[in-house]
């Protein structure tokens, strides 16, 4: 034991090397011969300052598995300095065992180097190419959650989660020190966090280095953790990291033990790590006149000016002898033992781990049949009336009863699930609560699996992380801060994208976002909580891995979660109501128009929808009772009118099928919409997303889309719709401009904006909405 | 004095009384009468939890006015408990002076409880119309960083920043309390927060309610401050929250005496309050077998079954006569003097101070002419190499000289102005950084007027801050993670657009965003660091406060900068690159085209631009170089083909004018894009962002938009084009696809696509871009 730990100065000293090499070298890399510009990098890319304080943690952590056999999964915050993880995955083999052009050789080494940060090669930061990995550390603020993400449920798994100092300053990162107050260490793992100061940012230094050694004790107690503070920027000599690392598993594993055994800590202190090192600790102190290492000059590429000036060139062969990679690597470049004596063997290495490639670990979910859970509607159309989410929570309690054993669903939400009507899930699984609570209080519960946290970023990094490991959730959230974690969703869609290109990646679980507490219906609230946008960037990512649902009653609500808790690799979002609304279709029916994406309801048109001289469409519950409510109205005002009703519950199929998997076939888009036939469409969300769908579509501006416009604040419900221009009037009185050929539409529609406008004035008056509105009914 | 700390016990009274009656009631608001039904209003809407909390700080904080003339901003993060503002404003005389409709009597309360939450009235949410705010508090976390903004370079404010524990638990929130760090007692005020843990959440306790004192103590010594815990949970007797207001300010004063003095505290400790109260304290403790006051249940409108349960109609008329009302108030609803008498008069009250309504102590801008910074392009366009922000520094370092005295304009960033070129104005005014740093460091100082932390979430809660008082400033961010504030935008767009609708509210200066490090060269980093889509939510706002801008060079940048930071009432985004690039417009030329939007760019056309065959369009600077490059390519290769050169500066002028103020006239429209002419269109964010403003314009299936499709990550900048099909020579495909009766155009299209084909191999096997591209220029 020993003499592994002796190694790990060896290990350290070649995976700083090899990190160096990857970022400069392209040949002679292991130095055989004097440095030439010919084996430079034509373009010098990367990060180093992070690099050497990444080894520090990942050869302590090899100690932990050499000396403990833990079930470490690393999550490296700062992303940037990936070339310290391929140094160590190179090490310790397991880049060579997926792929053996990557061999634990010199030609190896070259081509890890060849293709760092090559074209089609490895890019500058950690990606899903990348083994034993599960977040890129592009975007900072987000590792930490990721981290507790992974650890829920997996109570042998151990996640380090490196932050850097850099994104210590985040506010998602800030938030996200409060996890350990929801983790229950009876049934879920542990994170150990390594708060790495190195000082610096890009060109400053960070606060967390301007904080005392005092300061940082108290901020991290105050969250609850039980910090050690580890300083190695004058060597102390020994191995502080690895020492302060077994140390902290010790701890953790006393604090799992109690709870276990049915003595839990009352507020569990974990373990942290605050390890203060020099910025890019290695690289030449100074090189003509400028400070490099420990300070913001060594973040990317010291010596950047290595293929021009004689000095950084001289530098720069100086600083990779001072590795002496000839003591480190034999005649082929093979590390030699005493180098690899530290590093753990097999499945047991921390790039091997199945965690870091989810999709092995996944289970598909055993999902209940929604029959029993469905709206019977035997009347017909219109006859029923349930609230969606109410209807959905049923199935979803089932959904959690059965993972009772396997744990492996969780409902992440921002302190909503009652608010949504999704309280009744509370009864097979409690909120997630470790911390004592000794005032009132609601079906908390140590092991709950159902979180609840005031902030989104916290929600979708655990949920990321849970899902990366293998496990399934779903994230209910008001539509309208769903945006708060546009910039989680951008960065994930990403890794989603690549992960799909790396061909030994496993499928992991879709995120399923379910937006709830709709603009439509903010009533309590007002205009800050109206904003459909999440649609809209959803949008704007790659089309094969997203998806947008809007299913405007129960039924077809769960008919689309049931598809979407089945799926993999795709980002899905799902907007529904929470207030009981009218029911469409019964679940057959559903399930029809589900698989189709969009279809003509029938029933709902004139002359079975036949030969339509105008298309009413609609997608989401508000709009399609509008739309429906507007159709009523022509109908029994203009029954001559042929006018056929289509509801889009899959949104994505109105684009042209080469912009999106889901997109109708031309023809399936003719037979709906025509090819210039009016279209007025009642849409939940922003007109603009219709638009840019309808692009490529045969004649688009015949579309008139009638959404959400930013209009109104605290009203009534309906007459936030016509603030918008989305009422059954307005629908109506749309459609009936674009009516030719019948005389009496001129009149009508001005018949109906005289009524829209009463109806406006009554509400000012009462300050609620009218009977004709609250008790309309569809009426075959 | 002793009688008006007296006097806070029964102000309280009114207000809390005051808050439950605009909540309750329509009718018999003074309570002359028993309750009954119709007394009530129809929809019970608004939130109680925070109310009387809410209420105990206003109460404080006007002890603290009356007292020592303290300038008193509030900023108060639970919006939700506007009722409460609502009835201090009306207390203070506040709203009688902005409205004499709500005079301080009778009438004029019954038309403040008629007006909260009715349709047109006040929004359920403080709001721009409500005097003295200049936050929403309905998307919560931001509150803080708000507080911050508006305490900078006002070295006499105070600005008191209730923050709910709900919104204690987001991310930003937790960030932002390491603001102190940048805060300089000797330029700038003060921030006085009072966490309010009323311990719940809409249905949960907070995890700060779960805290100790001593882990609260820890945490927020931990961030610097000094924490104050005073529980009235327990009536304590006294005026315990004055009390600590009083203290507070004690020690606020001397921090900012010891820095004025020159004698500045190494790391000032700021104050700051932790209140615990009862949640909803006062209303009624159980109803019904449900407890009420203390829990969660008090969170919106206990008693919400007031309408069908006598039990609960009983207990509301006896919670809102517990205030003993005919007490507080005279025979005509005024209230006693002894009531109003802890009450500041005039100027001095919280809500008349004018930082409340920023726009009336904003002063324009002294902005220098840009002439002596424009670059010459004596040879013409693209004769001048030039990096756009550099340029743009030296321009923006006057404009930080100019302001040395006034201190009215700050840059708030992410850690990016080195990066991005801008760092020319750390000349004028160096990083704000008031904590002591020990370690290397360049440019920071105490009243630095650039502000660096990686939280774009704290940058631009500074920012609404200091421009809602009054002030300037200027947001450069990474193009990339400008959507971390995708959803301050979203709240801000809405704040904006409700203030113009506010008769009385003067205009404040606009947000301008700088995306910088644009995702076309982001080289270092990879595909996390490439994301247009902040574009794409912009525009999902109301058109009348929003612009995005994508200046081609470096004059066009000096022009659009020069209007925007003279801007008021908006939200602009300017997408500018850093790395030298061609200049294509002189000055006198980049004003003229930045004027009209989008214009003809002769020079670049073939036959003058006139009557063409094909349009290639193009907007922001990467694609504009690669669309010249393709007109250059035509127009050597094909030169009978008739090709127009359309550049867009105004994003929105694209839009139609009924759906964009921007949006140019159809007649302008046609004569630059015609009317079936097809248009290849090289754009520099996602293309969806243009088809969603073609909507509406004559055939928009002819735009063939080639754009961001969220393809490749770390290779060099021409591969990325390639990989996003925005070459050059993509683009000049497209265009060949639709150049009919040029019987050359299929080979030469062929020998494009071989060409481009060459080009990435090369790239491959040499890691770099051509010469035949990194060198292209344009010649005439």
């Amino acid at each position: 034991m020993g003499s592994e730990r002796d190694g790990t100065r060896a290990y350290r000293r070649a995976a700083d090397y090899v990190a160096a090499a990857l970022i400069f070298l392209r040949d002679n890399v292991l130095l055989r011969e004097p440095l030439r510009r010919e084996h430079l990098k034509p373009r010098l890319l990367g990060h180093w300052g992070s690099c050497p304080g990444i080894t520090l943690v990942y050869a302590a952590l090899n100690t932990l598995v050499r000396e403990r056999g833990t079930d470490v999964l690393l999550v490296t915050g700062p992303g940037h300095g990936a070339p310290a993880n391929h140094a160590n995955l190179w090490l310790e083999g397991t880049h060579e065992d997926y792929d053996p052009a990557l061999a634990r050789d010199g030609s190896g080494l070259r081509e890890l180097a060849r293709r760092y940060c090559a074209p089609d090669g490895f890019p500058s930061h950690l990606s899903p190419a990348v083994p034993g990995t599960i977040h890129e550390g592009g975007e900072l603020g987000y590792a930490l959650s990721t981290a507790f993400g992974a650890a829920f449920d997996a109570p042998d798994r151990l996640v380090a989660c490196i932050v850097g100092d850099g994104e210590a300053e985040t506010g998602p990162t800030a938030g996200a020190w409060h996890s350990t107050k929801f983790l229950d260490p009876a049934t879920g793992g542990a994170v150990l966090p390594v708060l790495h100061l190195n000082g610096y940012k890009i060109s400053s230094p960070t606060l967390f280095a301007t904080m005392t050694d005092a300061e940082l004790t108290a901020l991290f107690r105050g969250y609850g953790w039980d910090p050690r503070i580890v300083d190695v920027t004058a060597d102390p000599g020994g191995d502080p990291v690895a020492d302060a690392v077994l140390d902290a598993h010790t701890a953790i594993t006393g604090i799992q033990r109690r709870a276990r055994a049915g003595d839990p800590d009352e507020r569990p202190a974990w373990p942290m790590i605050v390890l203060r090192s020099l910025k890019g600790q290695g690289a030449p102190h100074r090189v003509g006149g400028e400070r490099i290492e420990g300070t913001f000059h060594a973040h990317q590429v010291p010596l950047a000016g290595v293929h021009e000036d004689d000095e950084q060139l001289a530098a720069l062969e100086a600083w990779l002898r001072s590795y002496r990679p000839e003591e480190l690597f034999d005649e082929d470049g093979r590390p030699r033992p005493h180098v690899l004596a530290a590093c753990p063997a097999g499945e047991r290495r921390i790039g091997m781990r199945p965690a870091g490639d989810g999709g092995r670990l996944r289970r598909p979910l055993d999902l209940p049949p929604p029959e029993p859970y469905a709206v019977a509607v035997p009347g017909g159309p219109g006859t029923a009336t349930a609230s969606p989410t109410r209807v959905l929570a049923g199935w979803l309690t089932e959904v959690m009863r059965r993972t009772e054993e396997s744990r492996d669903f969780r409902i992440m939400s921002p302190d909503e699930l009652a608010s949504n009507k999704l309280d009744e899930v509370l009864g097979a699984s409690g909120r997630a609560y470790t911390w004592p609570v000794h005032g009132y209080a609601e079906d908390l519960s140590r092991g709950g699996r159902v979180m609840e946290v005031l902030s989104e970023h916290t929600c979708q990094g655990w949920l990321q992380g849970y899902l990366q490991t293998g496990r399934h959730g779903l994230f209910p959230t008001y539509e309208a801060f769903a945006p708060v974690v546009d910039s989680m969703l951008n960065q994930y869609a990403k890794w989603l994208k690549m992960s799909h290109e790396v061909p030994w990646r496993t499928p992991v679980s879709s995120l399923t976002y379910l937006l709830t507490s709709e603009g439509w219906r903010q009533e309590h609230n007002g205009y800050s909580h109206q904003g459909p946008g999440f649609i809209d960037n959803l949008l704007t990512k790659k089309s094969t891995v997203t998806g947008v649902y809007l299913p405007p009653d129960a039924n077809t609500l769960l008919v689309t979660m049931e598809r979407l808790l089945a799926d993999t690799g795709r980002i899905n979002l799902v907007a529904a109501g929470k207030h009981p609304a009218a029911q469409w279709l019964d679940l057959d029916a559903a399930r029809r128009h589900c698989a189709a994406g969009a279809s003509t309801w029938r029933w709902a048109s004139t002359n079975g929808g036949e030969d339509p001289e105008l298309v009413l469409a609609c997608a989401g519950g508000i709009p399609t009772v509008e739309t429906l409510a507007a159709a009523h109205l022509l109908r029994g005002d203009l029954p001559a009118a042929r006018i056929r009703v289509v509801n889009v519950v899959d949104l994505c199929a109105l684009a042209p099928p080469d912009r999106h998997p889901h997109g109708m076939a031309d023809a399936e888009f003719r037979d709906l919409f025509g090819t210039d036939t009016h279209v007025v469409f009642g849409f939940h969300g922003y007109p603009a997303a219709v638009h840019q769908l309808l692009h490529g579509r045969p004649r688009p501006d015949r579309f008139h889309v009638r959404g959400y416009v930013e209009e109104g604040t605290t009203t009534t419900p309906h007459d936030l719709l016509v603030a918008n221009g989305v009422s059954r009037h307005d629908l109506a009185v749309t459609a009936l401009r674009h009516l030719r050929g019948h005389s009496a539409a001129a009149d009508l529609a001005a018949s109906y904006g005289r009524r829209r406008d009463r109806l406006r004035a009554e509400i000012r008056r009462t300050g609620a909405d009218p009977a004709e509105i609250t008790e309309w009914r569809w009426q075959p």
